[in-house]
């Protein structure tokens, strides 16, 4: 009987997943390409246009940067517009800075006013000017553009439709028939009184269902929880996901209505911000593990260059050693252990408190408390640590003095790694910059050459035992 | 005129967001605790009680484990029941763990059971068996644990009310109404044939405006994407993020309709995976900063462990070019600069790797296109630090091949730290393993261990040129 059911033609229309749609955006970007190569310009086409929009738009940042441009110039305006939705802004503006102001100001007015001004903050501002001065709809932009950038105001979707609250219900049902499918989208209506200001929500089904002689106001909900354009998007997204709203209004400073947020919305933003702290810690700029190589090159190289002036920093303090490491050659040996422990710990530590701070899992003011906290999780994890590597080293050479100088290096060094990774992000938070960036170069640095200072240090203090 | 609008009661209840909730959870739990060790009983449920439940859950969460469970056995079962919704599955577990069977079925009977199956999965078996026997509402709960632990199926939503397609407008509107406040969170109505198979959706808002002559079936859409139980939740949540769709429709594998995904739900799913995933890179088990010493104790203890595995191994490797150092003592100073360049290569590579699989940046089949990709980035930012590693060599000690070796042995770790950073986190996806499980780890040992022996080998090989 189900084997009938599924050879029905009206059951079979459910598209449905089970492998990630994205596994072959780059299979498909290598098939439009050789098309393309085999002169195959029209099966190229209906191949592409057999594709839904958010598989083009993958296919489309696949494929080499010529004929990415190349195949976007061939687009109508409104084909191109229904995937800029789905591409990054990034990538959106790298094929759309070719455009001229005109063509792009007509693909633009078809694009949803967020991504649109996602897109124009990565232009150059002559060209964005221009562009916006070609846009018929420029008016949300402009709105949206004056918002900071990472601020909840930019992903405002301002065309959202908004009742006035002495507005009669029959009056609101029609205003929604007349949105067509849009208005099948709307979780909520959102209610403004005569000055702009939100007082409330109204559910759809509500009105729908509602007796003809009310008021909008009279069956709003009047317990509505918004955020300010101002607010950051990433603690306004933890806010929604606190409070496991779908949609969140956003108002001006003053109560005035702007737009709503929705979730499907935030989960890229998380998801952005989650790979950027990744990224900024481990020392990666902007790139796409498929992208061009010069990409990762100008992504990764100036941390690594960065990063010689701890390495070299670090050699320096052992060159202070040498006479010591001359008389107890053994020593060098040692110098990864105490330097290694100390950057896991440190790199521990530096994760946990980026990530908590990203997460709002650490709340401001706490600063001093963690830190303590951390101290004495090194200080435990050093004397472990400092006990077990102490207890090998004098095993290996011999010798209780070098155990004894290995534990105290390791212990002070796990203090050290605790200290920095606690220490360095939220000083960078105070000094209102970004927590994550470069920590893993930062921390390393500390761990090595405090890490070396206190192993050949006290090793020289007691060079005569060790001999 | 404003300010007569903002002293409006009617305006003013409206919540205003401007900072972040959670900013003072932990104040609100010392204010708790301190009420509670001065005797306070009746004070510390009034004041706890007229918080938000997200906030109670958050300071449930802050408080004490000691006083966070007589608090949990005091509340009544709905209040509880209204809080699991907001906590993480680990911390209600723990709370929970002191209940009796019967008194958690009772609890548990009133939760979402998505959120139910979360905490009874992190129960022992034998109190999870026994609560599931106990409890009224055990049919969607068992059905939920039949899926595996990170499927979509266990986030799925089994209570979203469903329509048969033959279903007549009037009675499904009837249907709406009878679910009362319910019926306004529905964006869309799942719509089944009479094998129990999803056929279509339908919206609310088309239902409610639709003439009464129609059938469910013939006003619905057809055109839905669905996932099925076995799906990975984190696959899931991807396709749902580039669909731009808020709900996604969850099926068995034979197309039997198990219930629906949301976005709100899936933007804590991404925030989760992102944060086990960058724990996972850094040797971090379950830990909260601001989480009792013991549990950041278990969670990182391990892998500071093992690490002491990887810097013995790079000991043991400087100890067998022992004679070599004691030759010249100055090679001592350019061990940490060999390894720490690797080291930061390294993280780089794999941080970019895993954060590519876990996003789905990364499709299967490309593992070798990506380890030569990597493998030739780490050639060129090996050839040019190695140049002005080699260069500082050179003039530091003035000794040209002193700079050679360093140089050769740069570049050959820059490119063991490329293809490990890329290798390793491929080799474990292959294996079917998590492939952020310590990447930090791994790939330092590769580094050290392969940069030690390569500078020193050579520096062994060319050792009569540096005396």
């Amino acid at each position: 009987m189900y084997e009938e059911q599924l050879n029905d033609p009206g059951a079979v229309q459910v598209e449905q997943r089970t492998a990630p749609p994205y596994e072959s955006a780059i299979e498909r970007a290598s098939l439009v390409e050789e098309m393309i190569y085999e002169g195959m310009r029209d099966g190229v086409w209906s191949y592409y246009m057999s594709l839904h929009p958010s598989d083009r738009a993958a296919v489309l940042t696949e494929l080499p940067a010529g004929i990415r441009r190349s195949l976007a110039q061939e687009m109508q305006p409104e084909t191109l517009a229904g995937l800029l939705d789905y591409m990054e802004p990034r990538i959106s503006a790298r094929v759309l800075r070719q455009f001229s102001a005109d063509a792009l100001a007509d693909v633009l007015d078809l694009t949803d006013p967020a991504t649109s001004t996602e897109i124009l903050g990565r232009l150059p501002g002559g060209k964005r000017l221009d562009t916006i001065a070609a846009m018929e709809a420029s008016r949300p932009v402009e709105a949206l553009l004056r918002y900071e950038e990472d601020s909840i105001g930019r992903l405002a979707d301002v065309r959202t439709p908004v009742l006035s609250e002495d507005t009669t219900v029959p009056i609101a049902l029609d205003r929604l028939r007349l949105m067509g499918t849009a208005a099948e989208e709307m979780r909520s209506l959102l209610v403004v009184n005569n000055y702009g200001f939100l007082v409330g929500s109204l559910n759809p089904v509500r009105l729908a269902l509602a007796r003809p002689s009310a008021t909008v106001g009279q069956i709003m909900d009047r317990d509505i929880t918004s955020v300010t354009t101002s607010m950051d998007e990433q603690v306004a997204v933890q806010i929604m996901s606190q409070l496991r709203v779908s949609e969140l209004p956003v108002v001006e400073e003053d109560g005035r209505l702007v737009g709503l947020v929705r979730a499907e919305d935030a989960v890229e933003v998380v998801e952005d911000i989650a790979t950027e702290d990744m990224y900024r810690m481990a020392g990666i700029g902007e790139e796409r593990i498929t992208g061009p190589l010069a990409e990762s090159v100008r992504s990764r190289f100036p941390w690594l260059a960065l990063n010689l002036v701890t390495v070299f920093l670090a050699a320096a303090v052992i060159g202070l050693f040498e006479s010591t490491i001359a008389r107890v050659v053994a020593l060098a040996a040692f110098l990864p252990v105490v330097a290694g422990q100390g950057g896991i710990g440190g790199t521990q530590t530096v994760t946990l408190v980026v990530r908590s701070l990203a997460t709002g899992g650490l709340p401001r003011g706490l600063g001093l408390r963690i830190l303590r906290r951390e101290m004495i999780l090194g200080l435990i994890h050093g004397l472990v640590l400092g006990a077990i590597i102490g207890g090998i080293g004098w095993v290996w050479e011999g010798n209780a003095i070098l155990g004894g100088v290995l534990a105290l290096a390791m212990t002070g060094n796990m203090v050290v790694a605790s200290v920095a990774g606690a220490g360095v992000p939220l000083l960078l938070r105070r000094l209102r910059m970004d927590p994550a960036v470069s920590a893993a170069v930062f921390v390393t640095t500390f761990t090595d050459v405090i890490g070396f200072a206190l192993f050949l240090g006290l090793a020289t203090i007691f060079i005569e035992f060790l001999l």
